[in-house]
């Protein structure tokens, strides 16, 4: 195997074999003219075959005036090419039982079509049909226009959607990253198809693009099918772009935001600044993450739900852009026992912050993520989406073996010191969100205002 | 391999290979003393074993006064056994970064735990021990209790998770069927230890189990492990229980039922009587229901997102009893659209009830199916649910190509026929269920009157 080589170094035209496992996985990646990087994951054993077109462009990208416009143009871009109308695109995945469909997030946007490894031609042809030739006529605009607005009420609807939504502005700020990757009502209602035509021509260029694909497929196989399909659209000068790498400070004051909903929960998320993807720390966030909420024998789910019943839901997560980062531990309560289940979440925090975790803990926290990695990879798409996401977020290739090392390598003093650092107080929970049936902050229990007072 | 013998006409003691596919799976059945089956499908190329126990036990086995009874009874054998509390059981699980999860549903309970394929003997024991050896005892019955009521809040909460109930309940009226799994707030809370406890004594038989395990396994080493765990549990003289097959005739009046709540969306389903999972046109239904509302190509899909914009989510589903079934339509809309929507439903059932479907929408809709079942058993979860669910419901093995064969062999006049008779009006239409901003039945569209309206 070849020393590693981030993708943006990678000589243009020039292929690259990033890892050979014992089971037959063979990972390769090329570099093509126009900045396009492709990399595959064979894998032998599989039937299936998915393709996912990765463009490093997302509502963090957006101006104000067009919040909302990534996500709009993900919706638009499935309305018609040059080559097919919205119903032939529908027709022809569906003829092979495949799914093609996209996602968009605050830092990128993928699509993505999954189908028996016979029909990968046609999943390549799709794929780079919408994203490349793509008419986003003013008519589609209008009859999607309602569609993206159904999306938010239903987003609006559902408490623990709207929850998180509060949350991330609340502890982001007024940074792009705090926005709605959906837009507003406003935004999307005031957004003029000229906006929307120069921000996909602007932004969806090749050297932002990785194309992924992870199936019973042939990387030279790949490599042939994408050429035939962009032909002159690779014949600029591009180079992959360079991993984003946010310079921006993310300023947060602690903050309670509420949003007052007739549920019959309270819907509540605390949270707190953690870490970049780029910060070496990471694999410690996840085994911290890990042992406070990841799982039914969290230090969060064991007090919360196995020893008072306080909850259904109740866990940590951790989220984590170019430049910044965050760690939340969400619960859905009896209204009534919201400042109770607040004062046990600050608790676990306090104590692990003072204490820090014991080995038992530790290990069994990385035994969780070993366990989680491999289980979580069984399918086509999930395997896609590894190699794809980690192409664009860091341009170098992390195996999975590689992977589960720098896990195993985390040691105890690292969980705790990051432990100390993230979780100390005064400042420990820098926001918290709520979504329930409180008219004013001030119904808000004492215990939550206090959990985020400094 | 042999005749095809249904598990609960095989003999106790025997063992038969099921299939065995060019590809290296194979799948067998054992049936044990008590009557316990179990069945195993070896997929070499995997990493991973999920064990699941499946129970023919779930909510309409209750009788009215412990609604919830099944789903309460899965959350408590969570909470410790003669041999591990709860703790324990939720650290065994993590420390090898496993899922140990329970599901309950109207006519069956599954326990299932995946992990690595080292870790099976783990997995065998943790769901063998919770599933035959949970203590039940007063005081986690009181934890846990509200537990269950915070999961009903939650379902609450979900407008459309409480559609779906609203809806189930109408169609299917009085039957034990229409009930919620979860029960209400009061049967939970009222619910006696006793009642629970003898709920669990009586209907926790060998010959109502099916044990299965798809993965990286081999059938004599599960048996090893299958018997090493019930050691005396084996003894019984039971044998396999028959598939459910429901005699109760479950009688329909047109209904209309709204739950007032004050959603942003108006969420709504329409929905008619289907088939049971016994009868033979299922396949045929199969495809009806793709081509209605299953796909991005499909008739409800085009017309009501593609061509209208009016809901980001609009499709069909089917559900399948022993004794009966429905088919359903549900959308999301804005308030003020739901006549128009309900309308254009309306339409295209009546237009497939008087013109069928054509051959391409019929050759469609069987190419979505085969894809879908393929792409559907990348993991051997869906595996383990395949085979297990399958011999629970049918006792008959039913491969994954000799499905596709039955869904190759459906004819589009079979599907026509199909249509004609469902969707048949008047009538055609036999319950609408409404979640949204109404404050009364009156204040809905005329459209949705006229839709139920025989």
């Amino acid at each position: 195997m070849a020393r590693q080589v981030s993708g943006h170094e990678q000589p243009v035209g020039s292929t690259r074999t990033l890892e050979s496992t014992s089971d037959g996985a063979v990972v390769r990646r090329s570099v093509l003219p126009g900045g396009l990087r492709v990399i595959t994951e064979h894998v032998p054993a599989s039937r299936s075959a998915t393709v996912g077109l990765w463009v490093g462009v997302g509502s963090r990208d957006e101006p104000p005036a067009v919040a909302g416009a990534a996500h709009y143009l993900e919706h638009l871009l499935f309305k018609g090419t040059a080559n097919r109308d919205a119903t032939q695109i529908a027709e022809e995945i569906d003829a092979v039982g495949g799914e093609f469909n996209a996602f968009t997030a605050k830092e990128h946007t993928c699509y993505y079509a999954q189908v028996l490894d016979a029909d990968l031609p046609l999943a390549m042809d799709l794929v780079t049909d919408v994203v490349f030739e793509a008419l986003c006529t003013d008519r589609d605009m209008d009859t999607e226009r309602s569609v993206v607005l159904e999306e938010i009420s239903m987003r609006d609807d559902d408490p623990e959607d709207l929850l998180h939504e509060t949350f991330v502005g609340a502890i982001l700020g007024e940074h792009s990253l705090g926005r709605p990757v959906l837009g507003t009502e406003q935004s999307i209602t005031d957004m003029s198809p000229a906006a929307l035509r120069g921000f996909y021509k602007r932004r969806y260029t090749t050297g932002r693009m990785v194309l992924a694909v992870a199936g019973n497929v042939e990387h030279s196989q790949v490599l042939r099918l994408v050429r035939k399909a962009l032909r002159d659209r690779l014949n600029g000068a591009g180079t992959p772009v360079p991993p984003r790498a946010g310079r921006a400070r993310v300023l947060t004051v602690p903050k309670l935001a509420l949003h007052t909903d007739d549920t019959e929960q309270a819907h509540v998320m605390l949270g707190l600044k953690s870490l970049s993807r780029h910060d070496e720390r990471r694999f410690a966030l996840s085994v911290l993450n890990a042992a406070l909420g990841g799982g039914m024998s969290s230090r969060l789910f064991q007090e919360i739900r196995e020893r008072r019943g306080l909850a259904y839901q109740v866990y940590s997560s951790v989220a984590s852009y170019a430049d910044t980062g965050h760690m939340a531990v969400y619960a859905g309560c009896q209204p009534e026992k919201l400042g109770e289940v607040a004062g046990v979440i600050r608790e676990v925090l306090d104590q692990v912050a003072a204490d820090g975790l014991g080995e038992a803990e530790v290990a069994r926290a990385k035994g969780q993520l070993r366990g989680g990695l491999v289980l979580g990879l069984e399918d086509t798409a999930s395997r896609m989406s590894r190699i794809g996401k980690n192409e664009l977020n860091y341009g170098q290739y992390l195996g999975v073996d590689a992977t589960v090392a720098r896990i195993d390598a985390v040691t105890t003093e690292e969980v705790c010191a990051l432990a100390r650092t993230l979780l100390r107080r005064p400042g420990g929970v820098s926001a918290a969100a709520v979504v329930g049936p409180y008219a004013h902050a001030d119904d808000l229990p004492d215990d939550l205002h206090e959990v985020i007072a400094s």
